[in-house]
């Protein structure tokens, strides 16, 4: 059995922000040794995601408004949570994006669907953040 | 290390549907030679999710009701990627429904409790659309 | 390869509970002997969750605040399923959550950030239910 394990590290500039991992899990796919397995794909910390869906503008805008719509961030003191805290509407955030992913690894590569993309979304941002990735397989 | 890979592929005749494919992945399982291990079970496109819950007609009326008032359809021009596309909705009923699972694998067939059953569940349908399956272990 | 098997048992005194069982999660995992792997983390009942976030009393309150106004228990009887049964909501509230956790195996110990906390939530209480614990890796 092969394994292998690496962290990503993001500080994003803003509280809430997008980024497309797919070429950093790919690249470790590549350098794991992994042919055929599975590869987990999860942040370190509670107030961020990481899912699978498409790069494209207009739906990274729809989801982060449809987020907001579902879990806003303000009045902060709706939430029990926030005191000394704003973040409470990023844990609630995270869950809706089910916070982790894992991808099939076939013939030492990603097995992804065509508009398969990988995101890192930060809900609470402006601060140092990991996602562990680990790949175990043959 | 054992490992096993297949697809399964839909093409559902309306928009949105919900297809139990338990059978599909035990029949997988079984072919796959693993005894002990993990099955990933997850959609290949970004509008349909797999997910584990009851084989009840009402509750499946309810389920697309309620993803159906979290994330409408309608209005399609409330979404900023419905420029050409009319699906902006169903890239977020899957978000809810977690899009992906991971079934356990013991003793050679699917440790499930008496009431999981997994379900494949197309939101942008009357297209091919694949499901990919991942099994590994012992 | 290495794999390991468990259950944890269940039988909450109200109809919604969050119980943090990361130690239980821990401890199977330094008795499984898998020292670099996975652990999938699930309950085996359709109205219960498993899922990752702050042990911290405001934010469980938040929580279960946030799902019951997203998927609300009362009135009963906007449901189909609750034919004979009232618990529809409990099946939608555990989608909310994604249900399931994979966790990281390294170095033997479960591969958390400093705030990641394993629950159990239960929708449906008041009976005996079940979580498999699901280790592989070397």
């Amino acid at each position: 059995m092969r394994h292998a394990t690496d962290y990503l590290t993001f500080e994003t500039p803003s509280r809430r922000d997008y980024v497309n991992i797919t070429p950093d899990v790919e690249d470790f796919v590549r350098r794991s040794g992994v042919r055929e397995g599975l590869v987990l794909v999860s942040p370190m910390h509670i107030t961020a995601a990481v899912y699978v869906n498409d790069d494209e503008a207009g739906l990274i805008q729809d989801l982060d408004d449809w987020l907001e719509g579902l879990a806003p961030h303000a009045p902060t003191d709706r939430y029990r949570h926030n005191n000394g805290e704003d973040n409470a509407d990023a844990h609630l955030k995270r869950q809706l994006l089910a916070h982790q992913v894992v991808l099939p690894i076939t013939e030492g590569r990603l097995d992804l669907g065509p508009w398969e993309q990988v995101f890192y979304a930060e809900f609470d941002g402006r601060r140092r953040k990991r996602v562990v990735l680990k790949a175990i397989g043959d």
